[in-house]
Formats: structure tokens, C-alpha cells, sequence
């Protein structure tokens, strides 16, 4: 045969093996959910709630069972030096870089059986299906379950070159340190600098998530295509007022921290919403001194949280409620203080080619979808600093995570880990 | 002598004595200031600090200082089942009733030199400069230290005949409950009913005191007339939000506890800001549950507290923010609840005759004067269910009270003792 016949017998396979894609390979919603269900009894305390926390018994048991799954599924499993599970699968052309995709299995304390697991049995269901229709992409695949998301996002931090040695020495939920329990997963915290990738290691990395929150199911859309995922910042406020005898000091001679505090509170609640866009601004936590019924408040501390999907969004919304406390203060004869916290993440932007696949394949599927942006952490945030990365989002059934009440169907499962199927095919297509 | 003319002597002799009280008697500031210090002595901690709090060691010591002073000024001193210091002193007439005035000497943890001591150590100046100047009322005089003030004016609630078994089985800031304590300062807890006063068998009672507000020191006023003590209650305000993710949870999709309590907070400051009077409400006391910075409250707790002189006022206070609760649930898709609390006093009002009698004798001795509430409460309180009581206030500097820099100058606290002892004597002459 000349060169021509050859490369028309070629573009004619690789056309015959894209339509038998497109027709005849299916995800098993059933074999989901019931993997599902075998991975939730992992990892539950003397109580029977879930705690299946990193580095625990049983997330190592978990763990354990997840990699047996792999094997069987013809992967060629390893645990790296920060202890993520890495599942190799050989493509045709072995120049290429990988396509990676995975999520994470341990959970917060009190937990639910979806957040991470989703992704997690996803990413294995894509490989049975592909084992199950002979299809052997071009690029190799790496399923990576990341170690210790829920603690901050230890092994996709280590993969970036960004996880310190005094992270290392942090204490964890699990009663031992990030290092100690890298070590009790098969890692080794001396040598997690080596597995540092560096950009371009990957041709991209995708992430199946339930959404954690309430917008998917309210619309009734099927998939989200995640934009991107939020920067979050900290600050302290102090609010100082003066603590006084509630029953001996006039309502007009009082300087009240809680009334004050108070004020601030729907300062920004006012401020999250005086701008366009999806921005939020929290306060969850807040205390008084000296705390007594029958003592004006004195000093009050809250906790703001901001979030958004651009860091000066973040700023605009803190120096919006900065301005409402100075009107604030002196109203009410208080001072009110800002001190910036440790939490101070970037927000990481997914690719603009890996979302447009998404978008194709969900399309093409029939799927009903809208763009969105992730509210809450994840490790395709850190993978964004080695590789474009992309996330698909299925519905939380009330909008409830990090909760035993957290719940997707199984319908949504199998939509969800069809489209990163598809999503890895059409880039395996796709990218060079 | 005919009956006329010993009339006519009679009279002349209470007449020259009359203006002999008038013209001569004075309070030595020295000395009270030197008594004040002295007494501070007792019930400092390990660290220095004051706690002379009611049954400690503190306590104890500084009851025995008071009662050898006592003695020494030729009171005959006793001390009843519940644990009062009481000390006698003959009038002429032994068939009248005593006139009683006196305070306490216990603290509050890490307390004041002044709440209290200003009021005992000027009762004893009252004996003492009756002593001095050879004076004896008409009637019986009894100076009574109340046992636990502090502790929820135990003393007074015993011979009011209100403290009931249940109470003396409450534990105290001392570490013992009320009855053992009331063993250790030299009363009889099993006796406490025999201490019972009847209405009628004391003729008054008066109290001095530092206002432990700001008022009299703003108004740069010298004496304030006591109208009454005001009325307590509290409620536990409970709202009901949903706790949720505070990154994934859009702003127009929450049910923020916080953000309603906060309302509620300003609609209690508003609430009692929207009538006349004097009336106070305060939230001193916040928690939010679960309390992490990065999620929603979904509960938060609160503690309401209002004091007025009416309980009506209390009742139409209240029934403001309950109103104004209402919208506020119904806006923010949480419910809001209110749950009575135990503390619930009764306000107290003083005898008219009595607060008249003070302010004559304020006006003629040239200090400036007002009528104002006690937004404290006080032993007077309990006892006004047994005879007419007054209250006589002096400016607290700062209107900083239950606290180490609680401080009233020594020309006021003279000047406090001068009014009690020229009331006493007034109401001598003028009570039957």
C-alpha cells in the first residue's frame, strides 16, 4: 500500500472507532451506584457515621478497595511519594502526554457518600467502559484519587510543587500530621518534592464533582460546566466597643460591639449583593465578650469570608464593607478592625478548550446544561497550575454537602460520568 | 409642772436637739475613705486580684473586720440564720419599730472597691457620728450587711421570707451551693425560714450606693433619689436558619440565622429606643452554630434581656421585637422563638414619704439632686416587701461598675453618708 491508501485506511478507522464511540459505549448506572454504596461502607466510626477522614483506618481501607478495583480493571496502580493513587493505562502513541482525570475519596468528618466518590467511581467507570468497548485512546490515561483533599488539598498540592514542609507538619483530623499520615497511606514525606509535575506533564486533567450546592437542581439543568474555581479570603473583625452594666446604662450612653457587629453583618450581606456576578460574602462565626446576658457586649470577633471567581471582585466587596464599617464605627462610637487570615486562596480558571468539549459532548447528548462556577475547593484547582483542566458538575439533591444528608441520583451519576467519558474521547481526539 | 408646760419642754428639747443635729454633725471623709481602702484588703486572689466573693475566705475575713468595727462603735451585733450581719442600736422610744439601713460587702468576681462598701462603710459612719455627737434617735436603729448580694440578694430574700429550699441548694461562684455557704459566714440554712420580717416590723430601711451607671457623674449631679428598681427578664431567642456551604450556597439562596439575628439585634435596640422612658433591652449573649467560618449559620442563640420599672413596659417592649421578629422571620425564611428564662424580677418600687424625706434633706444641705431609676438590682429591692425603703445614689465615675475601676470619689461618698445620716434622723423625728 502507498502512503495515501494508508492514511485514507487510517482516517477511515479513526473515523469507524469515533462513530462506534458516538453509538454503542454506555456507562452502567447500576455498576455506579453500586460501587457507590460498597466504597460508603468504608470508614464509619464506633457510631456508624460516616468519618471516613484522611489517613484514618478507614480511608486506608478505602483506599485498599479502590486500588483492587483499578488493578482488576487492567490499570498499572502506584501510590506516589505524597500518597495519591496513580492508575496508569497505555495509549497508542506513548509521546503523548497523559490525559488524567480523578477525584478523591476521603471525606470531612461527619461527611457524605458523594462528594469526591462521584468523580472517583466515575473516573473507574470511564476505564471498565472503555476495557468493556476495546477502545484504547491515543493518548495514555492516568487516573489519579488525590490524597487528603478534604484537609486542603495535600496530594494535588504536592503534584504542583506547592505542598511546604510546613504543611507537612500540620496537624490533620485524623490525629496525625499531613506527614506521619502520608507515610500510614504509602507515601513518603521526605521525597514528596519529587513528585512535582511541571506544565505541560499533562495534556489535561478533568474532575466529575456533585455540585454542593443548590443552582443544578433549582434550575433543573443536568450538567454544570465549571468556569471555574473561587478564590476565598479571610478576615478577623474586632468591633471594640465598651462593656457596661445592662440594667444601669441608658440606651443612649451604651457603645454596643453586637449592636455594631450586627450592623456590619448586613453590611455585607449588602455588599455581596451590590455588584453583578456570583460573588458571596459570609459571616459564620462570631463571639462576644464578656458574653453575659446581662453585660453590654464590649469587644465582638466575627469571621468574613469572601469568595469569588476574581480576585479583585474579592477586594471590591471587602473595601465595600470596609467603607460601610467606617460609617458604622462612628456612628455607634466603636472602632472596628480588619486582620487579614491565612486562608487566602487564588481562584484557578478552568480552559476555555476543555470547557467547549464539554459543552459539544453534553450537547450532543442531549443534556440540559449552563456554565457555572465552583463555590468550594477542589484539586483540579491546583492541577490548573501543571495542565488545562476542566470540571463537570451533576446536581446535590438540596443542595447539601459536606453532610450525611448529601445525596445525587443515580441518574445523574451516569449523566455525569458519560460526559467525562465522552469529554476524555473528543480530547483524546482533539488535543496534541 | 403642769402637763402643758413638760409639753412645752418636750418640744423645746426636740427642737434644740433638732438644730443641734443641723448645726454640728458631719461625716468624716477621712475616715470613710481610710474604712473603703481598709475593706478592700480582704478577698484578694492568688493573683492580686479582687474577688471577695460571698462565703470565700475573703468574704469571711472581711465580715469579721466589719463586725469589730461594729462593736467598737457599741452596736450589739448578731448574725441570723441566713447569714446578715445585723447591729443593734437602742432608741428612746423601745416600743417603735427600727429604722434599718445597710448594704453588703460581698463582690462579684474580680469586683469593685465600691459596690456595696459605699453604702456599709457609710452606715457605720452614721453609728459612728451619732456616737461622736451623743445623738439617740427616737427610734431603734439596725445596720444590716446582707449576706450574697451578689449571689441574687440572698440575705434580703430570707428575711423578705423568698428564699426558698431549692435556692440553697444552687451552687455559687464560691464552690458551695447557698447552704453551705450560709453555714460558713455563721447562719443556720436549716433555720433560714425563723429570719422572716413581717410588713410593719421595720419602720424603713435605707440604702446608700453608687449609681453604677453614668448618669449623675454626666450630669455632674451630686445625689440621686432612687424611684425604684427596675424589673429583669430575660428570654432565649432561638433562630432558625439552614446551615449550608457559604462558598457554594448563592447569596439569593440562603437562610442565614446570622443575618436575622442581626436584624432582631437592631430591632431590640429599636424596640426599646421607641418609647418614653427609661427602659432598656439588650442582647449580651450570641452563638451560631455549627460556627465555621465557611458555613452558613443555620442556628443561632441569643439572650434578650429588658428592664424597666414597669412590668407593663417590660411586656410592651417585648411584644415590640416579637412583632418586629415576625417580619424578619418571614423575610429571611428562618423562624424565630422566643423561650422565657427564670431570671424575672419583679420591679421595686421606693416609698414616696421616704424619697421625700430625701430630698428635703438633699436640698437643704445644698447638693444638686435628681430622681432617677436603679437599673441594678439591690437588697432594697427585697426588702421593700417589708417596710417603705429609699435609695440614695452617688455618681460612679465613668459609670463603670462590677469591675476593678469601679471608683466614686471621697467627697461623694461623704457626701452620700451625710444625706443617709440626716435622713435617718428626719425620718426619726417624722415616722411614727
Amino acid at each position: 500500500m502507498n502512503r495515501n491508501i494508508i492514511s485514507i485506511l487510517i482516517v477511515s478507522l479513526q473515523i469507524f472507532s469515533a462513530e462506534k464511540a458516538n453509538a454503542q459505549i454506555n456507562v452502567n448506572e447500576q455498576r455506579i451506584q453500586t460501587r457507590i454504596d460498597e466504597l460508603a461502607r468504608f470508614g464509619k466510626d464506633s457510631l456508624g457515621r460516616n468519618n471516613r477522614i484522611a489517613f484514618t483506618k478507614g480511608d486506608v481501607e478505602a483506599r485498599s478497595w479502590y486500588m483492587d478495583l483499578m488493578k482488576k480493571a487492567g490499570l498499572e496502580v502506584s501510590i506516589d511519594y505524597a500518597g495519591n493513587i496513580i492508575g496508569k493505562r497505555k495509549g497508542k502513541n506513548a509521546l503523548l502526554k497523559p490525559i488524567a482525570f480523578g477525584s478523591h475519596i476521603d471525606m470531612v468528618p461527619l461527611g457524605g457518600n458523594y462528594d469526591g466518590c462521584v468523580g472517583s467511581i466515575g473516573a473507574l467507570e470511564l476505564i471498565t467502559v472503555l476495557n468493556e468497548n476495546n477502545i484504547t485512546t491515543v493518548h495514555p490515561l492516568e487516573l489519579i484519587i488525590f490524597a487528603n483533599e478534604e484537609g486542603g488539598t495535600v496530594g494535588s498540592l504536592a503534584l504542583a510543587g506547592e505542598l511546604t514542609s510546613a504543611a507537612l507538619a500540620q496537624n490533620t483530623n485524623s490525629g496525625s500530621t499531613i506527614g506521619q499520615g502520608i507515610k500510614r497511606i504509602g507515601g513518603d514525606p521526605d521525597r514528596v518534592k519529587e513528585v512535582k509535575l511541571n506544565r505541560g506533564d499533562l495534556a489535561a486533567f478533568l474532575e466529575l464533582h456533585i455540585e454542593q450546592g443548590g443552582i443544578l437542581e433549582k434550575e433543573k439543568i443536568q450538567i454544570g460546566i465549571v468556569e471555574g474555581i473561587v478564590g476565598i479570603k479571610w478576615w478577623e473583625i474586632t468591633v471594640q466597643g465598651f462593656a457596661n452594666h445592662a440594667g444601669t446604662t441608658p440606651m443612649d450612653m451604651r457603645k454596643d460591639a453586637l449592636l455594631a457587629a450586627s450592623r456590619l453583618v448586613i453590611a455585607v450581606n449588602e455588599a455581596a449583593n451590590s455588584f453583578e456576578g456570583k460573588q458571596v460574602a459570609t459571616v459564620g462565626k462570631i463571639s462576644t465578650e464578656p458574653g453575659a446576658p446581662n453585660v453590654i457586649p464590649g469587644i465582638v470577633k466575627m469571621i468574613l469570608e469572601v469568595r469569588d471567581l476574581s480576585s479583585e471582585k474579592i477586594e471590591s466587596v471587602f473595601k465595600r464593607i470596609q467603607q460601610k464599617s467606617d460609617s458604622i464605627a462612628r456612628s455607634s462610637g466603636t472602632t472596628i478592625s480588619f486582620q487579614e487570615q491565612n486562608v487566602n486562596t487564588k481562584p484557578a480558571l478552568t480552559d476555555k478548550t476543555v470547557q467547549d468539549a464539554i459543552m459539544r459532548v453534553t450537547t450532543k447528548l442531549g443534556y440540559s446544561v449552563r456554565y457555572m462556577q465552583s463555590g468550594a475547593g477542589h484539586d483540579a484547582q491546583e492541577m490548573a497550575l501543571i495542565c488545562p483542566v476542566g470540571m463537570i458538575f451533576i446536581p446535590s439533591i438540596g443542595g447539601i454537602s459536606h453532610s450525611p444528608k448529601e445525596f445525587s441520583t443515580s441518574a445523574d451519576m451516569a449523566r455525569g460520568a458519560t460526559v467525562l467519558l465522552n469529554t476524555v474521547l473528543t480530547l483524546d481526539r482533539e488535543l496534541k
